[in-house]
């Protein structure tokens, strides 16, 4: 049998793609968790943002914790213009907050309010259709289960979001929270890890009274991944991971 | 593309200015958290006081775990007149406590008993625009929640605070609580701190039987920051820091 | 602008005053708190005790964990008559135990059953203006918890409680429990901590299989105050505490 | 003044006393506390069994969990012959299992099934004063705490309990569980030790592969005892308490 | 008066009954707790073969856990043939498993499904005096719980079991699980070990990266025993305690 | 008596086998646990698919964590051609996933959506006879808790389906998973290990900053096994055991 090759889609974070076999297997959904203040947002959006400019990939951006407008003026400070691939049709971003919090929105894709996980994932669909995008961001898990308005199982909701993104095909970022990734507990509701297939740790550790940032991935189905912990600065273009750095 | 360039909001409180490239973003909301004695409270205020009598911008305080009074008279042992600011337009206090206890109140805004967040809002949107404020505190996120009548989720009502508050335009710190920092529990809800764009910890450290205090920027948006331990102290002048002490 | 000065309340403590700028802020409220065993109503009856003693100030004690027969008899082995000063109009003890484990009172101040929270001030504050009192203590904030007949938040009693305390122009103390304060949790319900305005823990610390008591001052508003663990002994005229000693 | 002497009630058990000068406190209701195995219900047994057979003190014992029958015989491979005090009218024991477990009871005392807490002490005022007990011993408070039918606050029941007992003047032993008092949880319902007047706590320490037994006084009200970890035995005569020996 | 003695009964377990005075005092009721793959099982049918194969005295074996067949079974591994001895009339297994799972049993004795706690212990007791036992195994606690129907305390439903055991002069073992022995919650519900008049671990301490056994007498009423922990191993003929091993 | 000899089944897992005596006894049901990302799911895939290549035994595989189709996919990794074997009727594959996410399913072999677990157990029986498989794989219990839609018990319910897989003689691999081993909690529910007759744990253990792989058998009933951690590895091959490696 001739051996079987897995397709690989370029991160575009200086430094990581080669801790996992050249960039995440085509079509998986990775989790990427951690602290508050330790990078998800800017990891997630710097993969869509940097399949638009380098790697020519539309990709669809769920903002769920912040407004389009905040997020885009957030992302300037790495000289990031979101607003240019969206109008090349490059990159969507979809406003799941205006509507929540009671104010309009002028954004051209927006989440109504109230809406079920059915609802949501028919509109990401749609709108992964409508640029034919190869990447997504959803930002993020514990956003979705607050909205939520059934008694839906948390798991059995990531389980159909894990399959029916499968199924799209599209490679994703679902990024969610970890209190204390030491005491073992890496995400919000303990399960989120379990239904990924692969799972990245951003966390911080303390040496000589100041935080250091550290990258772990913790599972990568279809690739021979390292297990360490790699050093990851966020700089003023975006996050570096350094494959040959150390932590301590 | 030009180098975007985020402006700068001087917090007023001596050395922390130069850990967060010059102050605040303008019109970004920071959460201060940390356990009792930590001096958020005087942090906050110190925001705003300064905001008035430094920088000529002024500033509401919204009190929601002391009146009014008992706060002016804190705050006099730093040297603060909030009153003279208060007489010059420049600073507006809203006492959230007197109506709730039972008690008459003279001050000049107060909050009415079993008020819901859209009451809230949109109070202290109406104090905000009449003196112009630049500068907003609220003083705390746990006092909110036990006002809540309705059963409503605290992270949603944060999101909704936070985005109004950046949709206002005002730089804000928000106070909450944290019982146990080191074991990873930044916050009193666990939710603050990841609904925050910004998140600074007051704490406080043994040394040869002594506690001691120290400063950590968890978190800042659109912000190179730096993650060290900085000790600080309450002065009879209001907070210092000292980015070049060690706490160890 | 002249320098504000705090006015200070001696507490009677020999050695305590000293790390306070003098004594407690006048009007100010004091959290006692600590595991059992620590003497925190040993620490708020010498409080009132000696300023009838010492200093001439009525004082008030709210006994909600033991009759006041027994308080009486109990402070006895400090060589502390309260009798006398209570026939002398300058000390009050109101009995909150009898009526609740269903015995007779013969003491002139008694709680009546089923007590809801304004009730129980409204019958302090009558106390407080018969003798003019300047002192309070109230032992304990879990008693108090524990009467609430309704299902009043513990967060808003104590905001209510403190708010009516400061009103009165009364230096008080307050009495509560805290399990394991070396984990962080300095009192029983988690809250009582930041709605007071001052907070001293009593606590032990193991030192060659012995236990050794030491007092910390967390915090205390419009005072300067060291942050250092104090030791101190039960002695048989009542707390001493050692500036100048070490606990390890 | 002259000098206020508590009169003191000896236990019994070698050792002891000279721990807590002389003896309990008359009148007062210790805890004794610890986890399975540790002698609980030895020590309060010695204390009863003690009492008539050397201080000629009439004695009360509330077995609550096993049967009087059972206890008797375990008892005597201390040596001890409960039944030849009982017949004396020195010692009288309440069997409150066999109604429970639904087997008949040819005891003289035995508690019904399905009693209150007001019952309950009822029941055991009357034997007290049928023998004239001094001391008394009820083993345990779990035990209590199951049979209470209606839903009673176990903090109210201990206050009413402990304060029945002092108007009583009988000079009582409470026994209690603790899984892990070196996490800082003495007791099962985290309220005994705040309400009794006194606390024993018996534990267990590692020392080389091997658990050592500890007796540390963690409270004695109107006592000055030392707060030192003692080593003790449960030999073939009972507990000895050994002041001058190490655990470590 | 002469010196009370105990009874004892021999376990079969190498290397154990030394540490207890030559065995369990008779009728007594001992709790076998410890993590999974500890050998519970296996300690407790050992103690009801060997009775049958040494010192032919009968026993009855309550199997919650698995059927009677799969237990016969594993068991031979150890080269114990149950069936012979059930044959005799010497051993007989209470299958309280295949009623439960819905599959018909062709063993003599098996317990109804929906049975109560009343309707168990009176189908234990009658097998019991069939074949005149005087050994008893329940395996497991947590098996009876999750089959009581009814709302019933477990502590209430242990001290009858423990009670009505005492009542029916059977010597008895329990099992029960511990998760994590080491943070002092030595069995699943907290109370097993209180209401039992006897507690052994069986419990697993690493030494270079190699999980070792160990067993550790915690109580042991009417019985002077060793409080150390001592190695004992899963041999090709059950368990084997090396009384004078060291597990460190 | 002649010994009795345990017939084993080979897992096909280089360097394992060695260490429980030649393989897992036959017809015994053996739970894998761990956290997240420590090869589980390879695990037991593994061992279906090596009993097909390697020994001619058929097996079954129920995936309820991903669908049929991604299984297969991923397995393509380690050169495991499932879908050939599964034309030989060697291999069946049941998809869990599908029906629940909603999506249509082309399997052969498909659980409807809204099965009790009676309705499972009965599904999963005629599968298993359908190719005479000797070997089974469930992945994962978490799922099947989810699943149930009546109130059942999780213990009773793997009880049931415990003694249903030895009835029917069949070699099954159930995982689950656990998120803090380390912590004494080695599986979801802190019931899975009870009920099962084998337990492997599959963990991550730090060592230079870099998680290193170790497998522990913590229980094999009928067998003498090691309880030492071993080194493995995922290879492109699959999962190998390092019997004679160290992991520190």
């Amino acid at each position: 049998m001739a051996k079987y090759v897995v397709s690989r889609v370029k991160t575009g974070i200086p430094g990581f793609d080669d801790l996992i076999e050249g960039g995440f297997p085509q079509g998986t959904t990775v989790l990427v968790t951690g602290p508050t203040g330790t990078g998800k947002t800017t990891f997630a959006v710097q993969f869509v943002y940097k399949g638009a400019e380098l790697y020519d990939e539309p990709g669809v951006i769920v903002t769920l914790e912040e407004r389009a407008q905040d997020l885009r003026r957030e992302m300037l400070s790495f000289g990031w213009d979101l607003k240019k691939y969206e109008e090349q049709g490059k990159i969507a971003i979809i406003d799941g907050v205006s509507s929540v919090v009671g104010l309009p929105s002028e954004e051209r894709f927006a989440l109504e309010e109230g809406l079920n996980v059915e609802g949501f994932l028919r509109y990401v669909y749609r709108v992964v259709k409508s640029i034919n995008a190869k990447r997504l961001v959803i930002d993020s898990i514990p956003s979705i289960a607050i909205r939520l308005k059934e008694e839906q199982n948390i798991r059995e909701v990531l389980l159909r979001l894990n399959t029916i993104l499968l199924e799209m095909g599209i490679t994703s970022i679902l990024t969610t929270e970890s209190e204390d990734p030491k005491g073992g507990k890496i995400s919000k509701y303990g399960v989120e890890e379990f239904v990924a297939r692969g799972v990245i740790l951003l966390d911080l550790v303390e040496k000589d009274v100041e935080l250091k940032r550290y990258l772990l991935i913790r599972k990568m189905r279809e690739t021979k991944h390292s297990m360490k912990k790699y050093p990851f600065e966020i700089t003023e273009n975006g996050i570096v991971v350094y494959p040959s750095g150390e932590i301590y």
